[in-house]
């Protein structure tokens, strides 16, 4: 029995990421969602830039991470939250552009773990440009939607 | 051909490590050196809390991340730089405690590749915890290492 | 400057593979081919079953790692030879049907490193169903052609 | 709750190592045993081989693979059987020598899921060697014990 979207999917992914002080902390925001496939964006701005300029690695790990969750979280019960069991990510092309678009897609909606793709593009130089790519494992955890809290505080550990 | 370090091996990394913005930004700091394995430690701040109080799993894949690039720094030549490749991170407890400890280890000082473990503890509460183990993959560029840069610009592509 | 396919990249491919004694033990075959996207098929047997009738894990992840290691292979140059370093494979769903069929596509053809995506996918029960999917990154061996091998001897170890 | 080993944890993993017919097709056997703890050994042969002379990097894998599955499976409940969910691996070093031997150990022994890691080191050519390093996850399937199966069935999928 595979996950699949609740009604108010949208709305339970948009109050959750609302909740989430690291993703206003670096600017980023929601981008298009549809269930199983969550974007975020991110404005390019300097104060995210490494020394020469292109977006931290760090930074486009978080707005891969969080796009793998909420693409994740949109197809789970409203009775369960998500956490970041595991991810790969490799780094293509520095990550420059005025716009970095993380979009995510769920692969297989499991009960109990969900594997999600993400592809980072960036946006504003002519063609997008892949720089970056994740494979991630996602646990649903049933019956702990309760607390306000949502899939990003995933990635801090697993508790299975 | 391996890399070995060079004499000034932990000047450079110093002098890297602290023109890396983003870790003055988290509040991270270098504990423990040595040739081909670096520590990067993080006091347990309240900003850096997702919902639950437990460090946000962003900010321990950026330590991780750091101590894997400055590990793989500090064993190749003085004209060299580093950039990373591509990182595998597993998340097996909330990042707790006091302090956050990122043990980097070079497995393998290759030529043009170093491939580097770490893992992070949580410190503080009885014994260290494991929160997160990372294998990395860091590229090796042969003389580029005359702009002040250091090996965290790294996690921003791979122009191999 | 990246890696482009020479024009005879589909004859140095179709060689190699015939090379690989372990492809013809499994009974692997090479399928559509493409420069930097190469199809490895699996025709299902008993003898390549685990338990339940599937087909081994190993066995997947083998002709997964093939596909990678020959789209990477058909981008480099005549005098070049690949190996793989390292990487990452989810596995979504039983490897039934009368058929795998790995595509693996080159995302990132760069001059050192070559980054592939490969999906697996079972053949002969209705449509075709993703089985497992790898993120592979693979190292361009310059100058290192002439000997009579092929990528395949790439999984066994990067000389990096 | 984590897991923990039940009374008879060693033979489980003898009777389920003995149904596994890829491991006899390539001569893998069971080495030293511990609760988290599994080793698999490995003579190297000629017909393992690809064309250097150095053991298949998928072999080297199905091995890791295997050591990784049966000390998950040594920590679980009798009535349960474990599905690899994904593993990362790093090529490090040629497979040669006369012995690969496999060390796997639990990392994390979740309830649903169990984090191991493996490192392959080559025997028989001076100091042992560290061939490749694998960081896997494994899933418990609780209640699925009763079918004669073992922990390698794994590798095909998970049914998460």
């Amino acid at each position: 029995m595979d996950a699949a979207p609740t009604e108010d999917w949208a709305e339970r992914v948009r109050d959750s990421f609302a909740r989430q002080p690291a993703m206003a902390l670096i600017g980023a925001r929601l981008g298009a969602l549809a269930p199983g496939a969550v974007e975020i964006e991110l404005p390019v701005e300097k104060r995210l830039a490494q020394q020469h300029g292109y977006v931290h690695g760090g930074v486009v790990a978080m707005i891969a991470d969080s796009a793998a969750g909420y693409s994740a979280y949109s197809v789970v019960p409203a009775s369960a939250s998500v956490l970041t069991v595991e991810y790969k990510i490799n780094f293509l092309a520095p990550a420059a552009g005025r716009l970095l678009r993380a979009h995510g897609r769920v692969l297989k909606p499991g009960r109990t773990l969900v594997i999600v793709k993400v592809d980072v593009l960036s946006e504003g130089d002519g063609e997008p440009r892949l720089c970056a790519t994740m494979l991630q494992t996602v646990m649903v955890m049933h019956g702990r939607s309760d607390e306000p809290r949502g899939p990003d505080h995933v990635a801090t550990g697993t508790r299975a």
